[in-house]
C-alpha cells in the first residue's frame, strides 16, 4: 500500500515528506495506522548523525498512537480496531530478560531492530524500489507502519492519540524511572538534573509516589514556573549559587539526596547526581543519553559508602504491561500531559517541530496525521 | 591500669611491643580483654603511610575477640563475663542511619573515632604520660582496650576466640557483602575477583546461599585449590586466557555474572568486574580499598542498559544484629573459619604477622594473648 511518510534520506538534512510503499503485516505483525507521534531528542540526535548506529534512508519516529488495521498469521494479542502504542522496547514475555523478572529490556528482536529492519530480515518500506530502513523498530513519522505484535500495547480507546502518544517514550522514561527503576518511597527526598521533557516527567512521577523534597536543577530559569506546577519543591539553578552544587543540595537535603536522576545526557551532571547522593543509601539514576564514547568517572569510596549507581531505559516499563497502566493513569487525572504537549501540527510541518526543539521553544511537539 | 600493647610509634616502621597505661571505661564505655586478634590488609595499610586518615603514635588493630571485664556508668547491653567481638563499625539502633534500614553505617560516633580518640574527645590509651590514638574505634592489638558499648557484639560463650575473631572484619566482609548488600539469590552466576581472605569469604558465602556458577579471577594460579576447596566452580587466571577477561566471562556465564565481587582494590579490575555483568541486572560490588584519590570510569551506557554499581562496607553487616549470627553460623558448621587461619602466634611475634602477609604465605593471622 502507499503511505505518507516524513523520510530521512541522510543525516543533517530536513525530513521530506513522501509517499512511500509499505508492505503489509507478515507472520506475527500488526499493521498500525498511526494517528499522532512526539518528535523527541532521540529522533534529532538520529537525523544529526551524531548517533553511531544511525542508518539511512529511514523512517524515523518511536512515540507514536494509532489503531491497529490489519493483523498478519498468528497474530493473537490484538486485532483489527485495537488502540495501540508502539515500543520500541518490545516484551516478548519468553526471552530470559523478559522471565529473569528483573528487566524490562526484551532482548527477541533486538538484533534485527538495531539494523533497521523487521525480525525476518527485511524492511517494509521502501521508495521508488529502494528499501528505507525501520526506525527503533517503530518508524512512526509515517500514517502507516508495521510493528512485532511484540512491540505493541494495547491501550484504552477513548485515550486521545495526539496526547497518549507520548506516553510511548517521553512519559514512561521519567514516570517510570521514578516508579520502576528506582522504587523512589513516599517521604524521600529526590534531586531532578536538567527540567527538559524527560526531568518534568520525573518530577511528577515522585509527586505521585509521595516524595517530600522535590528539587529541581536547570541553568535556565525559566523552567522554574512549569517545574513547580509538575510538583518541583526547590528550584536550584547552578549559576546562581555560590560554590558548589553538590555541596548545596547536601546542605539543603540535610545530608544529601535519596534519590537523583540525570536526565540531560551530561557526564559532569552525571557525577555530580551521584555525589549529590545520601551516604548509605543514596541512588542516583542515569537517563540522559551521553555522548558516544564519553565515560563517568567518581572515587570508589562514593560506592563503599553506600551510594548506588544505577541507570534506566523507557523508565524500567514493560511496554505491553506497563503502558497501558500509565494510560489509565492520565485518563484518571494522575498525571499531567496536556501542559507538556505544547505544540500540535500536521506531518506536512514535521521538520518545525524540530526547529522548536533546537530553539527551546517547545517542551513536546505532536505531529498528526 | 597497665597492659600490654603492640605501638605502631610511626608509619613505616615494626610495631613495638610496650606496657601502656589505659584508663578504665567512662559512662557508656566497657572495658574488654582482648583474646585473639586478626592482623589485616587494613592495619598494614594504615602502618604503611599510605592511608591519608592514619594518625601515630597508635595502637593498631581491629579484628579481636575477647571478654567484658568491667563496665561504665549507664552501660546495659553487655556485663563483665559476656564474650564479644569489638566493632569498628558500630549500631547505635538511634541516629538517622541506624534507622534508614538501608545501611550498616552508623554515624553516631564516626567523626571520633576518625579522630582516633573516644566519644568524649579523649584517648584511653597512654605511654610515659602521652596520648596513644585509638584506632577505628577498636585497636585489638592490646590485651585490653576500652570500647564504647555500641561497639561491641555480644556473642556466644562457646565460640573460640583465636578462630571469631575473623568475624570481626575479614569474613563478615566477604560474605556479608553476598547476603546482605548484593541480596545474592540462589541459582544466581557470581564472580569473584581476587582470592585473598576477602574474596574466599565470598565464594563460602555465594556457596552457602545456592549461588550457582561461582567464578575466581585470579593471576595467582597458587589460590585455586584452597578457592575450590571454599566453593569455587571455575578458575580464570587473566594471564592464561586469550583476550579479554570481560568477554570471557560473558561467554562462560551464557551472557554475564549477576552478581560481581571485587576483592583487590584495583580500579581496572572494578570496571572490569561491572562490565563483565550481565545487561538488564547485574550488579557489581565494589569491597576493595584503592588508592587515594583513585577513581572509576565506564561508559554510562553500562548503567543504562541495567548494570548496577554499588559497594560495601563491613559487608552492609550491622555489628550488633548480624555479628552474632555470624558466629552462630560458624559454630553450626555453615561457614569454615578454620582454613582461613593460617598462622596463629603470640602478640609478641605480631611484625611476623605481617611479614608473612606481605610475603602472601598466610590468609590470615591471629595473634594471641
Amino acid at each position: 500500500m502507499q503511505v505518507k511518510a516524513a523520510v530521512a534520506f541522510e543525516s543533517g538534512k530536513p525530513l521530506s515528506i513522501e509517499t512511500v510503499e509499505l508492505e503489509g503485516p507478515k507472520a506475527g505483525e500488526v499493521l498500525v495506522e498511526i494517528k499522532a507521534s512526539g518528535v523527541c531528542h532521540t529522533d534529532a540526535y538520529t537525523l544529526s548523525g551524531a548517533d553511531p548506529e544511525g542508518l539511512f534512508p529511514t523512517v524515523l519516529g518511536h512515540e507514536g498512537a494509532g489503531i491497529v488495521v490489519e493483523v498478519g498469521e498468528g497474530v493473537k494479542s490484538v486485532k483489527p480496531g485495537d488502540h495501540v502504542i508502539p515500543l520500541y522496547t518490545p516484551e516478548c514475555r519468553q526471552c530470559k530478560f523478559c522471565l529473569s523478572r528483573k528487566t524490562n529490556l526484551c532482548q527477541a528482536i533486538r538484533s534485527t531492530q538495531g539494523r533497521g529492519i523487521m525480525p525476518d530480515g527485511t524492511s517494509r518500506f521502501s521508495l521508488n524500489g529502494k528499501m528505507l530502513h525501520h526506525y527503533m523498530g517503530t518508524s512512526t513519522f509515517a500514517n502507516y507502519t508495521v510493528l512485532p505484535e511484540i512491540a505493541v500495547a494495547k491501550i484504552r480507546e477513548d485515550a486521545p492519540f495526539e496526547k497518549v502518544c507520548y506516553i510511548g517514550c517521553g512519559v514512561t522514561t521519567g514516570i517510570g524511572a521514578v516508579i520502576y527503576t528506582a522504587k523512589v518511597e513516599p517521604g524521600a527526598n529526590v534531586v531532578v538534573f536538567g527540567l527538559g521533557g524527560i526531568g518534568l516527567n520525573v518530577i511528577q512521577g515522585a509527586k505521585m509516589v509521595g516524595a517530600n523534597m522535590i528539587i529541581g536543577v536547570d541553568i535556565n530559569p525559566d523552567k522554574r514556573a512549569i517545574a513547580e506546577k509538575f510538583g518541583m519543591t526547590h528550584f536550584i539553578n547552578p549559576k546562581e549559587i555560590d560554590g558548589d552544587v553538590v555541596a548545596h543540595i547536601i546542605d539543603l537535603t540535610d545530608g544529601g539526596a535519596d534519590y537523583s536522576f540525570e536526565c540531560i545526557g551530561n557526564i559532569n551532571v552525571m557525577r555530580q547526581a551521584l555525589e549529590c547522593c545520601h551516604k548509605g543509601w543514596g541512588v542516583s539514576v542515569i537517563i540522559g543519553v551521553a555522548g558516544a564514547g564519553q565515560e563517568i568517572s567518581t572515587r570508589p569510596f562514593q560506592l563503599v559508602t553506600g551510594r548506588v549507581w544505577k541507570g534506566s531505559a523507557f523508565g524500567g516499563a514493560r511496554g505491553r504491561t506497563d503502558v497501558p497502566k500509565i494510560v489509565d493513569w492520565y485518563m484518571e487525572g494522575k498525571i499531567n500531559i496536556d501542559d507538556l504537549i505544547t505544540h500540535v501540527m500536521p506531518i506536512e510541518q514535521i521538520n518545525e517541530a524540530f526547529d522548536l526543539m533546537h530553539q527551546g521553544e517547545s517542551i513536546r511537539s505532536v505531529v498528526t496525521f
